[in-house]
Order: structure tokens, then C-alpha cells, then sequence
């Protein structure tokens, strides 16, 4: 295929996304009213519901069926066995319900998660926002939109006027807390103008793309969190890194987003790390 | 005045309320789009803005051309010297902009929140979330209302099942942060499932007065912050309570909020108090 060929036919793709990410997030918005069966994965605050489950299979059928050779990443099939290999063929990343604990409890903040990768390279993202229906797009080269409206990242360099986002992982040992709590009072003693905590990766990363806050970095997070989010953040002007300071690594399980590469430096300096294992470690496979 | 021609003078009031909150809402909505002239307060990131200021005198002089011979109490006509002392004539308990560091940054969660209070007691609570347009609504013995739609707490007990909303107050020297910070570790710990923090006192206690989340408690907010929404929480079913287990004081800037008096209890229990000087407090005033 030529670039201009792909470049098609990846347009193509994301024109499907956008149905299909729409769609799901209206079964998630009926889903929401009603009563949900809820159980637990890696940890008693690490919840899954059957709407997650159905939601991905609604996805992963409709995108499997128009695009039969594309490999699939999901939250749930991951959970269910499935191996979490981001290979050269063109692969779809997804969460189906981000931000589960938040639709638990029917907490506002809950976003369905397509991107979409070729040769590992990133190529489109698509955020629906499943409470107010705001949908957040990009591809790669042509901008980030709100609601089909250019959005651009914060330009702030000046952490003392910023606002960070942050989430809690899976985790909930002691040391683990202390570490994340130690990161927070850091900034907060910056002084950060403040930190907020929505309880959803993918849109808090979206929040940092429209430029309603400056930074945003985790631990424990996952690829299909990440996926979408870092095309948008990109196109709207910013930089997606690993806590590290180096180039994102989509299957570390850990993030720093900022509107300005000197904003996101001065996270990474401030951060201690929390360890997670990697998305893709498996013994049985070869990384 | 009867009790009936106070119950019918006071609908009278609120009516007013829904009309100008509204009102003051949508001048914060288009204020949103423009640069916003931002100083400090108490400290660094204790902020305010014109708009801040505009609003208020919206609200306040139309209240008072309606309601000449009530009192007013707002939070930046406080922050100018106005003495903040609750009398037993009918009060308005005014907070132009809740979540100005949001309204700063753009963050959607930012809200107008008018109380009003006879005798001291708390008759009803309007407030307006000015990014998406909802409008929360409370009467005392009349219910609660989300657009008109009534709405409930949520009745877990259960703390590991819990959703927790806070804020962090203004004060950021390390003796507060580490009693913060240690409070939301203990809860994490429990464990809850989660806490959330969304930079509006007013809006997270709406969310516990619509079921979207279990528990709220903070050090450092203002009267202003709890007036509209203890009526919206109280008429949902839930309870409002001093974070020592006594009833609310509306000026001793702590709260814990919840969908039952169990989860109440329990947050009560776990909390290590933040000392902040009183609304009410003036050494020229006679408490």
C-alpha cells in the first residue's frame, strides 16, 4: 500500500470507529440506569461489569466482521486470557468502559476508548464521553477535535499556575499509597494551582487536550487508556511521555501528559515511581 | 406570618433563586470563553476573578431590589470585609462562582450555588453547574430535584463499596497536607473504591445527593459552599453533619456529608481534623 493509499484507508477506519464508538457509548448510557452485576479482577477496587464485557464484544464483532485482518487489544479480552501483544499489523486498542468504578456508580465521568495503531505507530484515537455525549477524535496529522471543533492544549510552562490530573491505580498497599500520596503533596506543594482525581484515564487525558488542565500522569494504568487519548493529546499541541522522561512505552503502565514539553519535565522530575507489570508480559511469550 | 404564608413567601424567594442562577450561570458560561483577570486571596492558589465579583453584584442586586429587607451573605462581598454572621432574619448564602481554579482553567466543573436560610434553618438551595446546564434544586419537606427530576442518595452502608468526594482546602503547608493526605489514604485503605476530587464543593455535593457517589467530607470550605446543597442532600434522603458527628455549623467551614448516617458515621471516625478559622470569626464581632 502506498502512504496515500493507507492514509485512506485508515480514514476509512476511523469514520467506523466513530459509528461504532458512538453506538457503544449510547448502550453504556442506557446501561447506567440500570441495576449492574458487578465483580472484582486484580484487586477488590479493580471492578468489571457485564455491560464492560458486553460492550467490547459489541466493538470488537462490528470492527472484526468490516476489518477481518486487523488484531484486536481489549480491556476485557485481556482480563479473559487473551494475549496483550502490540504487533506491526494494524491493531485496535480498546476500552469498552472506561472509568468501570465511576459507572458502578453511575459517577459522571465514563468514556468509551478506540485507537487504532499501525506498525506500532498510533493513527487515529476516538473518546465518547457516555454521560454528556461529547466525542473527542484525531488522527494523526490532521488535529484534535471536540465535538468536531479544533482543540488545543494548555501553553502554560509555569507549574505554580497549573492544574495536574492524576488517578489512583489498582493498587492499595501501603508503601504503594505512600508513594502515590508522596507525589501528590509534592505538587501541591509546588504550589500546584490544584490536583483532581475523575476517575477516568482516557478523560481526564481528553481534558488535557482541550487545555482544562496542564498535566496529567499515572501509574498503573493500561494501553487501552492510553491509546486513544495520546493520539488527541498530540494533534491538540501536546507531548505524551513516559514517567521516565522518554518516549511513551504504550504498554508500561505509566503516563505523563502535558500541554508543554516544559510542564512535562517538570513532572517527571517531581514523580516517584510505583511499579506495575507491563501489559504485555506473559511468561509464555517472547517480548 | 403563618407558617403557611412563610411556606408560600419562601417558594416565592426560590422561584426568584432558579430564575437568577440561571441567569448568573450563563454569564459564568460566557465568561468561560474569555481571559479571565485572575488574583489571589488567603493564599497563592486561593483564587479569584472579576467575573467572580460581576456575579456576585448580578445575583446580590437583584435579590436585594426584589428582597430589600433580607440579608446578604456572599463570598466575595465577605472577602472585601463584609462581616459573615448568620442573624435570624431571612438570609441569602451566596457563591457566584464555586470552583473558580476550575473556571480558571476550564475545567467543566464549576457551579453558581444560592442558599437561603430563616431563623438560622436552611429553606431551600438552588444551584446551577455552568458548563452543562443542570440545575439542582432543593425546598425543605418539598424534595430534591436534578432539571425537575427527583432525585435520591444512595443508601450502601458499606464503606468498601463507597465512592469519596473531597477537596483540598487552601491552606498547603506540610503539617496540612500530611493530615489531607493521611485521611484519604486511611479511606483508600478500607478500602472504598475509590476517591474522587473535582475542584467544586458545591457540585461533589450534589453528586452525593443524586447516588453518584457515597460520602463527602472537607476542611476549609465556606458557608456559601454548604448552604444550597445541605438543603439538596437533606431533601434527597441524605444526612449533613459536622465532621465531629454533631449537627452541621454552616461557619465552622467542615462538613461530612453521606446517603446514610452508617457511611457518615464511619467517615466521621476515620477523620483526623484540619483546623481553619471559623466564617464567622471577627475579632470586632460578637459571636
Amino acid at each position: 500500500m502506498t502512504t496515500s493509499d493507507s492514509d485512506k484507508c485508515w480514514g476509512e477506519c476511523m469514520d467506523v470507529a466513530v459509528e461504532v464508538a458512538c453506538r457503544a457509548g449510547k448502550v453504556v448510557q442506557e446501561a447506567v440506569k440500570h441495576e449492574k452485576s458487578v465483580s472484582t479482577k486484580s484487586t477488590p477496587t479493580d471492578l468489571v461489569t457485564e455491560a464492560d464485557q458486553q460492550v467490547e464484544e459489541l466493538i470488537i464483532s462490528t470492527l472484526r466482521d468490516k476489518f477481518p485482518s486487523h488484531r484486536f487489544i481489549g480491556e476485557e479480552s485481556s482480563a479473559a486470557g487473551e494475549k496483550c501483544i502490540l504487533t506491526d499489523s494494524p491493531s485496535w486498542i480498546i476500552d469498552p468502559i472506561d472509568g468501570t468504578c465511576n459507572f458502578v456508580h453511575n459517577f459522571p465521568m465514563v468514556a468509551v476508548s478506540i485507537g487504532f495503531a499501525v506498525k506500532k505507530e498510533l493513527e487515529f484515537g476516538v473518546i465518547y464521553h457516555c454521560f454528556d455525549g461529547t466525542l473527542y477524535t484525531a488522527r494523526k496529522g490532521h488535529g484534535a477535535f471536540c465535538n468536531g471543533v479544533r482543540i488545543q492544549v494548555s501553553k502554560e510552562k509555569d507549574v505554580s499556575k497549573a492544574l495536574i490530573l492524576t488517578e489512583i491505580g489498582a493498587k492499595r498497599d501501603p508503601a504503594t499509597l505512600n508513594i502515590f500520596s508522596g507525589n501528590i503533596m509534592k505538587l501541591l506543594s509546588a504550589p500546584a494551582h490544584g490536583v483532581r482525581i475523575i476517575g477516568s484515564s482516557t478523560l481526564a487525558l481528553c481534558l488535557i487536550a482541550t487545555g482544562a488542565a496542564e498535566a496529567y500522569y499515572q501509574y498503573g494504568l493500561h494501553c487501552w487508556d492510553i491509546a486513544a487519548a495520546a493520539v488527541i493529546i498530540r494533534e491538540a499541541g501536546g507531548v505524551v511521555i513516559d514517567t521516565s522522561g522518554g518516549p511513551l512505552d504504550l504498554m508500561s503502565r505509566r503516563v505523563v501528559a502535558a500541554g508543554t514539553h516544559e510542564m512535562a519535565s517538570y513532572i517527571v522530575q517531581q514523580l516517584q515511581p510505583i511499579s506495575y507489570e507491563r501489559d504485555d508480559s506473559d511468561p509464555g511469550v517472547q517480548k
